[in-house]
């Protein structure tokens, strides 16, 4: 089947794939669910699953409406080493969450991990996916702690500025948060902290 | 009335405060209710929540069943001055959290948090009534938004390690997650982090 994505009624499949996703994840968890069953779901073949979606993290990300991809980056964050972490990581929550539209998927997100089990699985599911390969290529000891601790540092940044909306953090300047937490950050990944 | 609470019924009376306040913070928020509103509801004199409970702070921490006074600790952390302070809140808190009985405490709370917003406000309040003062203290720059940074790191390793329960973070040995977290707490505060 070539190019499906251009055929009429292409998006409808890759909808049909997505609810069935959605479902598959709420109802099983992100490690419960499997490709195989969202296709039976959606009526399709597992590899169309694939054809539009790639892998079960970029789907499970799809049906989270993540305005990232994970993935990606955590490779990008990484790849210019330990130098500097800490604000790259900053600078670019701080990026993504001044866009339109992310708040209230960002407030889902953390209030569907605080209230739900399933939630809570899937999201440290796709930490354990993208984030720790990541960090563990960083070179750094107990990579995978430190990994999960940085993940719940910028969980909890998330979490004071949008879900509790703690002031002043609720409404501080991006740059000021990029300036007071990267230390913050790079200290918990063990790397030079600076002045 | 001189020492109510030696009275035979002083328990039953401490206990329909509580009861009233429990409700009120739930119904108004930290913020709304009110130690008269409070007293009217349980039907007692207002000077007798003030007897049993000191205070509005104290009177909610009382009825969230928090393991400590957070004001008497905020205080006794910032006591020693900005040296070692992370070190000393991280050390605090993985004390705390390894007393039996603890963990649903800390879960509830932080879930209560997540999905509610008057229960957000009221640990909004509580912060800003006790941590605050206490970062003032120390003399640093921008200390409101330190304090509520602050608030949110260590809301999110509780978070991760009790809620969504990521691993390794959520057994990892209380030493190794002082040495790991206290320089990003430090850093935080714009402390210095040290080797």
């Amino acid at each position: 089947m070539a190019r499906s994505g251009r055929r009429p009624g292409a998006t409808g499949t890759r909808e049909r794939i997505a609810a069935a996703a959605t479902e598959a994840f709420a109802a099983a968890g992100f490690d419960g669910a499997t490709i195989r069953g969202i296709a039976r779901q959606a009526g399709v073949d597992p590899a169309l699953v694939h054809h539009y979606f790639g892998s079960k993290e970029r789907l499970f990300v799809a049906t989270m409406r993540l305005p990232f991809d994970p993935a990606q980056l955590a490779a990008t964050l990484v790849s210019g080493g330990i130098d500097g972490i800490g604000e790259r990581i900053m600078r670019f929550a701080v990026g993504v969450w001044s866009q339109p539209g992310v708040r209230p998927v960002v407030q889902g997100i953390a209030r569907s991990a605080a209230s739900d089990q399933q939630a809570a699985a899937i999201l440290r599911g796709l930490l354990e996916a993208t984030l720790l390969p990541a960090i563990r290529s960083l070179g750094v000891d107990q990579p995978e702690l430190r990994a999960s601790l940085l993940w719940s540092l910028v969980i909890g940044i998330v979490f004071g500025r949008f879900v509790v909306q703690v002031s002043p953090l609720a409404e501080a300047d991006p740059e000021e948060l990029v300036t007071l937490v990267a230390p913050a950050l790079q200290a918990v990944l063990g790397g030079p902290v600076g002045g």
